[in-house]
């Protein structure tokens, strides 16, 4: 008998029926002996839904403001999941994020969290209740409403179960995470395990199936996190620390691509290492999360340099760009794919980079960027090669 | 230069367009020189839509959980409408009922605001900022989300402008005060200014313009509050206290009905008093409203009783009952219009009630139940003659 954290995303939560199946789930497990504390993501499109109503008011809505609005959708679901488990006779009880004080800080849309104040869960799940809690929001010092980015509800979950000493169960609309996204390669294989690093560089690359801040914190605990499909029997995944996985030999455990990026090239740029340094602390400051970064060697003193930029920050981000070089030498690639092979086993194997690249030189496809991590390496390439990529990489790294 | 507190219902912020066009409103308002706070409606049927969703779950939803979810609804139009007026260049700040800590007690679904804390509207207000605050919601001392009930942000207008020495403006669809619902009869008249006892009666009877507990705190600390269209130069209503009003000799003011009622008739229960006392302090106890009280003589000790209670309050009622009398002699009767007139003139005018029953009788119009104060006689007739007892009264009394 222990505390349980289980996250149920948008989709398992996205009709009235849906929300139902939940609560059963729930009282069984309940049943079971488990203290429950669930987090529930906005029902199906609802985020999307208030993302758009902000963007009909403005282009850029206020951060505030919309952090506020996007609020709402989490605290709906929590209600009406709560209802449902009552109606079915069980103890149940919503807290928002004001109501349990999950306390964040940083900027609006991506705020991190500092604390939870889990008195009340803990006095809620004595009583015997089924606690329900809003994922994605949190309240900052100066008593706003914050939220923690897309995907934030993952976070919720995880720091909820830092805090409450428990396990951590994520439900979703995927049945376990796999070595390349199945919707994109038909023969991607399910892992029983995987390694918190291997999962974080996949999930930043663009493996949307769960929130990179939610790993480093279940990794920094050492939680282990179970991923899988809601209402199922289907095994999923465990998200752990390597020293507890048994270490194959296969070097490459993932591959991951996103079209979410654009290239953003500099040319003819002082190579004045004070400068560019200047240029991203600025484009940092402003949280815009510059990911790929490479530079030529100078010629004459000048240098050209590619970074990648989120497409949604394109706009901010240029224009703290304009001021630091001529707008005719500033040129935007937006079709590009990130795509990256992961695995812990990389440490220990060469060659894997200069294969993958052999690999796309004998397919036609051209790389643009690279870059690479002790268990990544990523390179951007055209996206009318991406499908291709997929298939050739995957097949001979037996993804 | 004052303190205006504005409330814009539902109708009138259904739309982004809508939305963008009271903050160009606002703005015009602010730059007349005035401090504005401004409460707003859920937008359009949002408040009816999470109702529908809550009883997908449950025809009976627990209350706690229903509040929180009926509250997203304001949370959502005030950032909007925040961020209109951001978007428009001017400063501006939304708050919930917890940021500004609308202490609620009572009852979910219809909780009474106990005080709110003004001072971050003040400071807001002191920096420029056109505030934004979500009606019809509260936290209660266990920091629950509450709710005030149908309408409840006209109270939450109120309380705000008492507050903070306001001035009170309800925009809503509908340009002003009439004598009789214009869409019930065509004649009716606009009334320039109506006494809060006045407004009272009509509004608990069915008139729809405002909610009741709105007006009877605008009456107790004297708050005149103005009603009218949003964005619109039609003159609207002033309700305001009596001794400021130019007492015309018209013993009738309005006339107001609604078929929101059923009737429960008891037969032949014991005339003891303290068995009826108790049956009404019980069904009061659950915050039902029993409206129209009217009993018979006793006979052998007998009386027959019946009242009115609000249709979406049958159920609960019902189970009340039937530990007091017999199912036997319990019948309902569905068919009930309230039929009201309200003039503070009748105070010195006899025969008004007379007047009344003899067009009733007349025209060959049944009333069933009948029940009085010093300003209003309401009586209970079959729906069919609704529509001919508003024409002959509306038309005898010039309303």
């Amino acid at each position: 008998m222990g505390i349980v954290v289980q996250k149920y995303g948008g989709s398992s939560v996205s009709t009235i029926n849906k929300i139902k199946n939940i609560a059963k789930t729930l009282i069984n497990k309940k049943e079971e002996g488990n203290d429950l504390v669930v987090v529930v993501s906005a029902m199906g499109d609802t985020t999307d839904d208030l993302i758009s109503l902000a963007k009909g008011i403005s282009k850029n809505p206020d951060k505030r403001e919309l952090d506020a609005l996007m609020s709402t959708g989490e605290m709906m679901s929590c209600a009406l999941l709560s209802m449902a488990i009552r109606e079915l006779g069980y103890d149940s009880i919503s807290y928002t994020a004001y109501q349990i004080d999950i306390r964040t800080s940083g900027q609006y849309g991506k705020c991190l969290i500092d604390d939870i104040d889990v008195t009340k869960i803990k006095e809620s799940l004595k009583k015997g209740k089924i606690v329900i809690t809003a994922g994605f929001q949190g309240v900052n010092k100066n008593g706003d409403i914050t939220t923690l980015g897309r995907g934030g509800s993952d976070t919720s979950a995880v720091a909820l179960a830092v805090k409450l000493n428990g396990v951590c169960e994520i439900y979703t609309d995927v049945d376990g995470i796999y070595s390349v996204d199945p919707r994109k390669y038909k023969y991607a294989k399910k892992l029983d395990a995987i390694d918190y690093e291997e999962m974080l560089e996949l999930s930043s690359l663009g493996a949307q199936v769960m929130h990179s801040r939610s790993i480093e914190l279940a990794q920094k605990y050492q939680i282990p996190i179970y991923v899988g499909l809601s209402n199922s029997n289907i095994k999923g995944t465990i998200i752990k620390g390597v020293n507890k996985m048994n270490l194959e030999s296969k070097p490459v455990t993932g591959l991951a691509t996103s079209d979410d990026d654009i290239a953003v090239n500099l040319k003819e740029i002082d190579g004045n290492i004070n400068i560019l340094s200047n240029l991203f602390e600025t484009i940092a400051s402003r949280k815009i999360n510059i990911d790929m970064i490479s530079q030529t060697s100078p010629i004459n003193g000048k240098v050209n340099v590619s970074f990648t930029v989120p497409k949604d920050e394109q706009e901010e981000c240029m224009s703290i760009i304009k001021n630091f070089s001529n707008e005719r030498n500033i040129s935007i690639d937006e079709d590009i794919t990130k795509f990256s092979i992961v695995g812990i086993g990389m440490k220990n194997t060469s060659g894997v980079a200069s294969k993958m690249f052999k690999l796309f030189s004998d397919n036609n496809i051209n790389v643009k960027m690279i870059t690479t991590s002790e268990i990544r390496i990523t390179c951007t390439i055209s996206q009318k090669d991406k499908n291709k990529a997929i298939q050739i990489v995957a097949e001979k790294f037996y993804l």
